[in-house]
């Protein structure tokens, strides 16, 4: 293994990293806009000082870190062998969740407001505080309660003493009065399941923490993780709020999600253009005979894809500030769609639009469904068409498979939706555009949500669940399995099929009429196949095994779905999943080993898992 | 394709379906015992008379179809080819459980109690009487409810209007009566769901219907077919009750696991010995180098695997007879061991023993144990093992591994018992032999159960869920997908890890040090891995969309991880799942389709997919 080339790559690496932060740092500035509707209790226009500290110090560490690499590889030897390829993909992700994760941690960004209270019962307690805003009117507290909520939600402490929330509400009683407000029948609505329970005292019986809970670096991985891995799966559960997310970091969220979507493909092809891997992409990438691979080729390709991609994220910035969004949000939900990510700025995700605003936002769905469908195809075929060949898009067997499961799996939401009492289905538009958004944003494993559809039907939720492991087209920036594999992968089980019957006759795997056989190809699509249903079963298995009950809160018997659909969520690169990672919740209340595993398997995803997996076996390092 | 042949290969085996329904009539006289504990309140000792007509009524149509099916195939070439082979054995299955489904139907056999109200509420409530005997005394009930109760729950008919349920209890407002009855909180106990109401009256909110639900030609396909699948499985709430399920018919039923286990390996290898599927059977059962597969060979294999089958069938009854069993008792649980099928004789299965008599029935336990581990091995290393090569057995790596994942997967489920409030793990002793049984019968794909592991820990039914797709080894009685494909799984992979990085170095596929590398053999292990998830996704899919909620009963939503567990359970020949299919519940709710989905899941996973898959394939039925 050659450590001074790889050293000078992941160096570039690096300095990439840091030069992004500084490019998010210019929504510190209030003047430049931010949400479009601002929540009028939220004092706005200040200058973020706390996000501004957390990029400039993360940038400062990647300059000094990429630097350094540098000039521990400044006399690298310049060939790139299939190795440090492989070595420099799967450690330049290692590397990115690391440092992504920095602006996080430096910011004190909060993932969410918290109450951890540590009663007789030891039921731990987390509520996000914009539940309780919204739910104040329901609930049945008198002045001194009301006091003792502000104090517990809105404080900036890490954790409050029984002397400190006393003090800071004025009651000497306080802790009584919040032990009853933990009584009333609302509260326990609020529940969003146990953090980690590690620093909870000894005498549990008279103890009780409350505060926000800032990012730490697990978070912050996780976070950077999925945004890099265009997952969109997120730990924070106040978005609106900017003492709890500057903009800034929003901002730098986001971006994660545009280097993440651009970058991969880029280097796949740009690094590992000379092998099979970088092979497999471009054949479907490139369609009709392409024998031909190249290096130029690769490169010709990888800046085809990166010109249609900035093409349409700026196409659909411009449109979304068209229909009123600010340049802030335009620019966010733009990189949320385009990369196949679902970060949004919102804590109710794209359907934030519509619930302000039922008219922009119906059409601000459609929209989104339309660039949706752009991301998850094959850039290539988009660019053809866009320059007078869109035959050549509807002949791909793939394209055709992609827009046929959209159909279908509509249709499907829609006969299982009409006629029940499910609010989304009350009139036919928006049974139409709810279905068509919900399977646009998980066949493309964006993650974006209009609907909870985690309340919907069992077969709903059913059908969502089984279209996470279908993914977008190759050559686009959706991730998954990926159409072309389910196409392959039914043509050689039909094959297989018909030679159980009658072994003698050659049958050859083809495409669109052209024999695609090859000794490898029908092997790596069934490997692929095995290798991520032997990761979500595993995967599985470790949450089920290491998760407290706690995180379901009490009375539920839904760990195991929750836990396959949090686990095949990740791992396809979508986001939501079902129940307690449903599209109105998030991954924060996951323990933080679980929360490792996540940004493991949303590395292998989006890698699609072997340059990942190579770096655990010890024959890839030695020599 | 060759008809004729067809007709007497398939004659053949019809008259030996109507052969072995005869060998069950010697049950209906009560002199030759029955159950091991008779329950007082039922009067024993009648001849069954209902069983009988059952039996020969069946065995008369098996002996007038088979004999015309031979006059047909009379003149046939004696030829079998490939195509014949298969055809033979698929088609087979498909009669077996039409015919084994006679018995059931024509003796009027129950699959339970149940009470059909339609009220306001459109609620279908169905009860098998047991459970309300047992919570007789818990329940609030006047006189008159009681006399209501007994007239609904013990009646034989099929259905009461609302003048007989008047008339049969002299209570001219039993309607009034029984409604109240339903408004007792234990009364929701009893909901066990729904089965179809297609026989709904159409003034619902005026109506009811009560009474026993007898077993349609759907249930009985369904029994036979788990039976002869070794599945386990079963629609029948009340197998301790006479005049519900004579004993002859529970004989048959038992008596179908012995059909099954013994002759799906025997018509494999005789019939289908000459071509891949034989030989890859064969291939594992001889262990060492058996390039040499002549069908005197793959014939020898056959007998020695009849008679290591029928040897252990009769000590195991010897022993279980001599342990207190009664004969009947001890020959149906004998059979349910060494087919690694799982119909018990008891509503409770094996750990009815234990409930009688927790001294005997702790040693009944083990025995089993130790049964079910050798009908769960190869049969070729144990004969090996008896005549003096016990060295053969231990060095088998697929043994190895199977009593790896027996010892681990047992470890693990006690690691997450002891400690908690579950009651089978309060001893050292108890958690320690129902972790090893509960291991054991769904490693081995049995499906006996001693406790109720639906109640377990959520890590304990996954990890036994995930168990239902290991299965037993080859050459064994047990399904699903087997030890061996496992191993080469995971070797498989490991080497298409290792050719990422390293794509230039040929690998082969090694077992115990020897070459096992075959171009169609990787394939063959992979595609059959994929079809199994392809069919286990379909599957929930299908039952989740048309089962209805009332399934479930109200308030639950398990309905996504029962359906999967279902239909992991019968595609895996184990019988139990979680929920609804849990140990202590049965597959009478489901509707008829989702029940027919489950009739040919249990086929296509007791005969490798493949034999089923072909007859849907218009190709293979063209000459």
């Amino acid at each position: 293994m050659n450590f001074r080339l790889l050293a000078k790559l992941l160096g570039i690496l690096v300095l990439l990293i840091g030069a992004a932060m500084l490019f998010s740092l210019i929504w510190a500035y209030p003047k430049f806009g931010h949400h479009t509707y601002p929540d009028p209790s939220i004092a706005t226009g200040l200058f973020e000082s706390g996000g501004v500290r957390g990029l400039v110090c993360s940038a400062i560490i990647c300059g000094v870190l990429g630097a350094s690499m540098l000039f521990f590889g400044r006399q690298s030897n310049e060939k790139i062998f299939r190795k440090e390829a492989m070595a420099a993909v799967g450690l330049s992700w290692v590397l990115a969740t690391f440092l992504g994760a920095l602006p996080y941690v430096f910011s004190g960004t909060m993932r969410g407001p918290s109450i951890r209270m540590y009663g007789e019962t030891s039921v731990l307690v987390a509520s996000p505080r914009w539940k309780i805003w919204n739910a104040w009117e329901e609930v049945d507290v008198d002045p001194e309660q009301r006091q003792v909520l502000i104090a517990v939600t809105s404080s900036n402490a890490r954790g409050l003493s029984a002397r400190e929330l006393a003090s800071r509400t004025g009651l000497l009683d306080a802790v009584e009065v919040f032990r009853d407000l933990q009584q009333q029948p609302k509260f326990s609505d609020w529940l969003i399941g146990a953090g980690d329970d590690r620093r909870a005292p000894v005498d549990r019986a008279s103890q009780y923490r409350v505060g926000w809970v800032p990012m730490g670096l697990i978070d912050g991985m996780f976070e950077a993780q999925s945004g890099f891995s265009t997952t969109g799966a997120t730990v924070i559960s106040d978005l609106e709020d900017p003492y709890m997310v500057p903009h800034c970091i929003l901002f730098w969220r986001s971006s994660t999600h545009f280097l993440g979507g651009l970058g991969i493909i880029v280097l796949f092809v740009v690094l590992l253009g000379q092998n099979s891997a970088g092979k497999a992409l471009m054949r479907t990438e490139m369609p009709g005979p392409t024998q031909d691979s190249s290096s130029a080729r690769m490169q010709h390709a990888a800046w085809l894809f990166a010109g249609v991609y900035i093409a349409l994220n700026v196409l659909l910035a411009v449109i979304l500030k068209l229909l009123g969004m600010s340049t802030f949000d335009s620019i966010c939900h733009s990189f949320g769609t385009m990369a196949t990510g679902g970060f949004s700025t919102y804590n109710s995700s794209l359907g934030h639009f519509f619930l302000e605003d039922p008219g922009k936002g119906r059409i601000i769905e459609y929209v989104i469904i339309l660039f949706m469908t752009f991301a998850g195809a094959n850039f290539t075929l988009l660019f053809l068409a866009v320059i007078g060949k869109p035959l050549k898009l509807f002949r791909d067997t793939e394209f055709r498979t992609y827009v046929g499961f959209i159909l279908f799996s509509s249709l499907m939401l829609m006969a299982f939706g009409f006629g029940t009492q499910i609010q989304e289905f009350e009139t036919i538009e928006s049974g139409l555009r709810n279905s068509l958004f919900q399977v646009v944003s998980v066949l493309t494993t964006t993650g974006f949500g209009t609907a909870d559809f985690d309340g919907w039907r069992e077969m709903q939720r059913a059908w969502l669940f089984a279209l996470m492991f279908i993914g977008g087209c190759t050559g686009s920036t959706g991730g998954g399995m990926k159409v072309i594999r389910h196409v392959l992968f039914v043509k050689i089980l039909k094959i297989e099929v018909e030679a159980a019957f009658n072994p003698h006759e050659v049958r050859l795997l083809k495409m669109e009429g052209k024999s695609v056989e090859d000794q490898t190809l029908r092997h790596s699509i069934l490997v692929y196949a095995g290798l991520v249903f032997l990761l979500f079963g595993f995967g599985v298995l470790f949450v089920v095994g290491i998760e407290p009950a706690t995180t379901w809160g009490a009375g539920s018997t839904n760990k195991l779905i929750d836990s396959a659909s949090a686990v095949a969520a990740t791992l396809n690169n979508i986001g939501p999943g079902l129940g307690v990672v449903g599209p109105t919740e998030n991954y924060g209340s996951f323990s933080g080993l679980s929360k490792l595993l996540f940004i493991w398997l949303m590395m292998l995803g989006r890698l699609e898992i072997f340059p990942i997996l190579v770096l655990f076996s010890p024959k890839f390092w030695r020599d």
